[in-house]
């Protein structure tokens, strides 16, 4: 491992963390005072937790023997069966030994990166992409073929190009095609259903599998729901991540991956972590059988949907230059400023204003120091996330960001 | 990935119970009406989980915004502490920025081999070592320099030998010492004090670190408890495994390193999981200050204890001719057979017999079909778990094994 990999990804990982405590030790700011308002974190907002208590007092009893006990690897059978079934529901065909459960989606990721990666192969992402696992792709000392999207999703065509551009330099095609296709993280962007196809096709002519992350698929508004790229798939070619953590709570770190039986056996294989919590998949299990789960993915629609609007509401009114893509669903939006704005610079001057947001250049695989091939990231961008904060709170951290932005202009 | 290190891994990790489903389609056995006697696992006794269901009501309503959030990835600050305090009241000196949380013992492992090692490394081990380990380390590609053992634990003059003997021939260095000093797994010798010391001054000599894997340390019947590596290390060389999987119950998932402060800051930026599930931390930590943690390892120390009472006093009354090292803690039986006995063999008939066990043969890292330059591993021994049956259990169990002998003899 090299110290240089380690380095980016602290960088990649607690870049607004560090650079707050940094800029706050620095430069007391005339806010100081407030308690910072939450826009960078995809945490969920505290008043959503539900009450599992009963689900948890229901699995140290009856089930004790079972949750308190050395899990199998694979997960409980149950729970291989419940998210079949969950998915089935949704329009995929699987069956549970299609089913690992994991340590939450990033523990997926990070599976299926060690089964199919080696040292210098290459991934696609889309540009920008899910912030978090660019470090993880990264300590697997991949290149990124970088694609980019508009309002209809990933661009299939600039894919095809760049496959076909990869294939008469010589170069071995990209081992995975990684996306968010629901509520893309960071854009909000969803695919079509034409986009879909196409990735699908272009995939499985050139023999790449394609790595669903859907964090966010239930995480609905409203507008039309897509069918899944894994319910779309007849050629198997598609390894869909999901978790409960958006569903029930992050705490329980429960996800999966759905993918091939081949697939699945072996990454049993690399899951030497003595098996995924039985306690907490008994709980989530329990938790669905008495109801509480189609309830409460009913509560975090309405209470996102919520948060979302007060948020879209508060961008127009207070920064009514930035260009933002609609989110129907999920957690962030996606703000373009002018051009001339250096988000990086806005996302330490939020902080002092006391409201944290990631700045856009770190949703850019490829781009930036890491890298010394590509331009740097583009500089007009930044993350906010609605999740974590109170609708109160959205209202006044976009104030603060607003005002931070006028500060520098002035 | 390479699909024969996966291969030996499904044969390493199942075999038991792969080739007992294999031999009961082929050969339906007098006994296959009896449920089979489980001594081939490490799984805690069912009647000693604890109840947890108080702790769990803590956790899910006071704690509830910290346990179904995001856990911080290096663990919760509490836990951390605890940990430290925990490990210092056994003589070690350790701060809570030198713990981490991780998913369990065997994920710290995983960890630290992804920190240390690369392809075509050497790592020390013990001949025979802790069997699930070995798919771990496998499939890092390292090459296994294994060390003999007697009653005061790992030959330190055989390892300064072999590390002797590399360094003559100009090869590296291996990467680090792995070992189980505490009622070691699988034949339950703990090594003195003057063999710790030993170790660690040869370790440090060549610059070599030291895993100490402490999961049984307070499983523990009676005799002198040694001082742990940890606490003997002047040279911050030695990286502790701890877990509560033997303390308060497997199912829990949660273990720790202690590492020095650089080791464990790299560790955290490998730990690409979301944070270690902060809801079993926390059950952990009201199950501990409301005194549940004390009581419970007293409980685990007589339940098990007299386990092993059991075990050893069926092994002399059945099998005499076979030799052990007398368990003072631990989970586990070291049984050698005369060298005439084949363990593969015994074990295929023991589970026609209805119990089941693991030949010796799987715990020599270096040995087998996986390697060609070393010899086949000692075939005349086998790993019995005192742990998981009940005391009745456990005498019915070895009367079968005894009786799959007598029959091979036949």
């Amino acid at each position: 491992v090299e110290q240089s990999v380690l380095e980016q990804n602290v960088t990649a990982v607690q870049p607004v963390l560090a650079r707050r405590a940094a800029r706050l030790a620095a430069t007391p700011p005339a806010a100081e005072s407030h308690e910072a308002i939450p826009f960078d974190s995809g945490h969920a907002f505290p008043g959503v937790l539900p009450d599992l208590t009963a689900a948890a007092q229901a699995a140290l009893t009856a089930f004790r023997a079972e949750t308190l006990q050395y899990g199998v690897r694979p997960g409980l059978p149950e729970m291989r069966e419940f998210i079949a079934s969950y998915m089935n529901a949704d329009g995929a065909k699987v069956t549970a030994d299609e089913i690992l459960v994991v340590n939450g989606a990033k523990h997926g990721l990070d599976l299926l990166c060690r089964l199919l990666l080696d040292e210098g192969d290459s991934i696609v992402v889309t540009a920008p992409t899910y912030f978090t696992s660019i470090p993880i792709f990264r300590s697997f000392g991949v290149e990124f073929v970088e694609i980019g999207q508009d309002d209809e999703g990933m661009s299939v065509a600039e894919l095809e190009d760049a496959l076909r551009r990869l294939a008469a330099a010589g170069r071995k095609p990209p081992k995975f095609i990684y996306n968010v296709p629901d509520y893309h993280n960071p854009t909000a962007v969803t695919m079509t259903r034409g986009r879909r196809e196409a990735l699908l096709e272009v995939a499985a002519a050139h023999g790449i599998p394609v790595i669903e992350d859907s964090p966010y698929r239930k995480v609905r508004f409203e507008g039309v729901l897509e069918p899944s790229l894994k319910a779309l798939d007849r050629r198997n070619g598609v390894y869909l991540l999901g978790t409960f953590s958006k569903l029930v709570a992050p705490g329980l770190r429960i996800g999966w991956v759905a993918a091939p039986r081949d697939v699945v056996a072996r990454l049993v294989q690399l899951k030497s972590d003595g098996g995924t919590c039985p306690l907490t998949q008994r709980i989530i299990l329990e938790f669905a059988r008495a109801g509480g789960l189609e309830r409460h993915i009913e509560k975090v629609q309405s209470v996102y949907r919520a948060h979302r609007d007060r948020m879209v509401a508060a961008l127009n009114s207070e920064l009514p230059e930035v260009k933002t893509t609609y989110p129907h669903g999920g957690y962030y939006v996606w703000l373009e400023f002018p051009q001339n704005v250096d988000t990086d610079a806005l996302a330490k001057r939020a902080a002092d204003f006391g409201a944290t947001m990631i700045p856009g250049s770190k949703f850019f695989a490829g781009a930036g120091p890491a890298s010394s091939k590509t331009p740097s990231a583009p500089k007009h961008f930044a993350r906010l996330a609605y999740s974590h904060a109170s609708p109160d709170e959205i209202e006044e951290g976009v104030k603060r960001i607003a005002s931070a932005l006028r500060s520098m202009r002035a």
